[in-house]
């Protein structure tokens, strides 16, 4: 980003205007600099990078609040699962045009969440595009040297844990879609919700950090998604079908067979975090999830062997998935 | 960016055959994490974000060879122009297609480049896209603590200085639009490949470090961006249009009235350096740039006061640019 002034331009305006008052921290400089500063504190720094794109990952009238909240949840979500505690974020926002009625709600709608989440905007880059609008975030996240929470640290006998609940945003945006009707408006409102603004777990992070083997965010589907953390570790894992958490709403719609359990935990844009734990650090892990209010529940198990995991029916039974989750090519 | 393996999309097939093997650097865990690790080490970290979009930075035919070293080095000069050493970088790439013969080249380019200016791509991020293709790179350096060059320290009395030449990517987008005709060929593709494949000055950084009051990077146009400086720094300036650098195939253009000073002045797309410094310092800078083999040229000096950049002609003259610089708005 750059500054306005004697070189103003409607690129330096639009800056300005709606995103320099967010930038609060002393690192973004006002935005008034080529690049931001990250300062030296000791501790590594993650890194994670995630675009979302209007009619893939959100809806061209989904509110721009959501949108901006949505933006910057799915980077915050990826910093919870490694363990991280945020320190910032850089933005790419590619326009069709500056609209005042659209910005100024996404402005303050980033604002709200970089506040709530202490990861303040750092800087970032506005550009005009004749296509649909995406906006890329990098966001940083601090953890002390060496204790980035892997993919790969998770070893047979560990439990295998999810926050929150699943298949809420994958029901959601199938009402977005006119394809489940019948719903009550606060169970439809709720499912929209979960689909359009994330929680990230970011207050589970030291949590993670000191309990778990290993852990990634659930952005893509559980079942897709527990099965690369699989591949990572060299392991493999048996899930319990009928304990995936997941919500009244959804229980709902499985009982009306709108649903599935399958298409549950094959379904994306949860953003909870899948996390492994040695057995001896369980009762530890819950304890402190507890003490900061993120529901936790144990799913399964890590086994041996680089089989995928195997997802058991109410009866043991292994139910064969179509789907493991989404993917974009 | 996530892992191949058993829930293998499209999209990690893609990350795995093109991106995977440039992932080298340890932070990256080759791509099979949620994040990439920047690992402490008592620099402070300088952080650039710069998008490039199909049809507005470049142009949908050229090379996708070109298209990947823009995208790496329009961010590599905002970390030169900061005094900063490459550290790595992250990309978004939204893309209408996967399409073999467009991103082998812009894999292989991405990791050249990656080697040559010692900065690794440690992930990033694949979205589809129905409209343009666009990448956004958000870029890291290191700086010794409080060590960062900023634009605002510029003193009354400093010289101001450029790197290599100025206005021939601009001139050169103008012959890809068929605005510029009748020049030989080794011009025409001297020019054009100025605007197609920035220099960044990545050599120079320390010596900016060592000596610049204030620097920033040339890339909306030297008049828009040295306005800039000059009110973060609170200072104004002179600058001898006749003392600008340009390269011989630049003169020739203007020598033929098909172009102007003043329009090389307030081209784009120049990626060079332009930095301030204090008189005592200046012999020692010249040596440190010719040690690098990096062209600076004095091109004015820093005034007191706040009024915009005066432009001086051959008889010291003011001359009013009409444009200073470009705008996306």
């Amino acid at each position: 980003m750059t500054t306005p002034g004697a070189g103003a331009s409607g690129e330096d305006d639009l800056i300005a205007r709606y995103f320099r008052p967010l930038a609060t921290d002393p690192g973004a400089f006002g935005l008034i600099d080529d690049a931001a500063l990250l300062n030296h504190t000791g501790d590594d720094l993650v890194v994670t990078t995630d675009a979302i794109v209007e009619g893939v990952h959100f809806l061209p009238d989904d509110p721009p609040d959501t949108v901006a909240r949505k933006a910057l949840r799915v980077n915050l979500s990826d910093l919870a699962a490694k363990g991280a505690v945020p320190a910032g974020f850089v933005l790419t926002l590619a326009l069709r045009e500056a609209k005042e009625q659209w910005l100024t709600p996404f402005a303050r709608a980033l604002g709200e969440d970089a506040a709530v989440f202490g990861c303040p905007v750092l800087g970032g880059d506005t550009v005009s595009t004749p296509g649909p609008l995406m906006i890329s975030i990098t966001a940083f996240g601090r953890v002390p040297p060496g204790k980035m929470v892997r993919r790969s640290g998770a070893k047979p006998g560990d439990r295998i844990a999810v926050t929150g609940t699943i298949g809420d945003a994958a029901l959601g945006l199938r009402i977005l879609k006119g394809q489940i009707e019948g719903l009550d408006t606060s169970s439809r409102e709720f499912l929209i919700q979960r689909y359009r603004v994330p929680q990230p777990r970011n207050a589970l992070a030291v949590a993670i950090r000191e309990h778990a083997s290993a852990a990634m965010d659930v952005s893509d589907g559980l079942a897709g998604d527990l099965a690369k953390l699989c591949t990572a570790s060299g392991i493999s894992a048996s899930i319990d079908l009928m304990a995936v958490p997941h919500s009244e709403q959804a229980r709902v719609l499985v009982t009306k067979g709108s649903s599935s359990i399958e298409a549950i935990v094959s379904g994306g844009d949860d953003y909870e975090v899948v996390c492994t734990i040695p057995e001896n650090r369980w009762d530890s892990f819950l304890v402190a999830a507890r003490q900061v209010n993120v529901q936790v529940t144990g799913i399964g198990k890590v086994e041996t062997g680089a089989a995928a995991p195997r997802f058991l029916d109410a009866a043991g039974k292994s139910v064969t998935l179509k789907r493991l989750s989404y993917s974009h090519f």
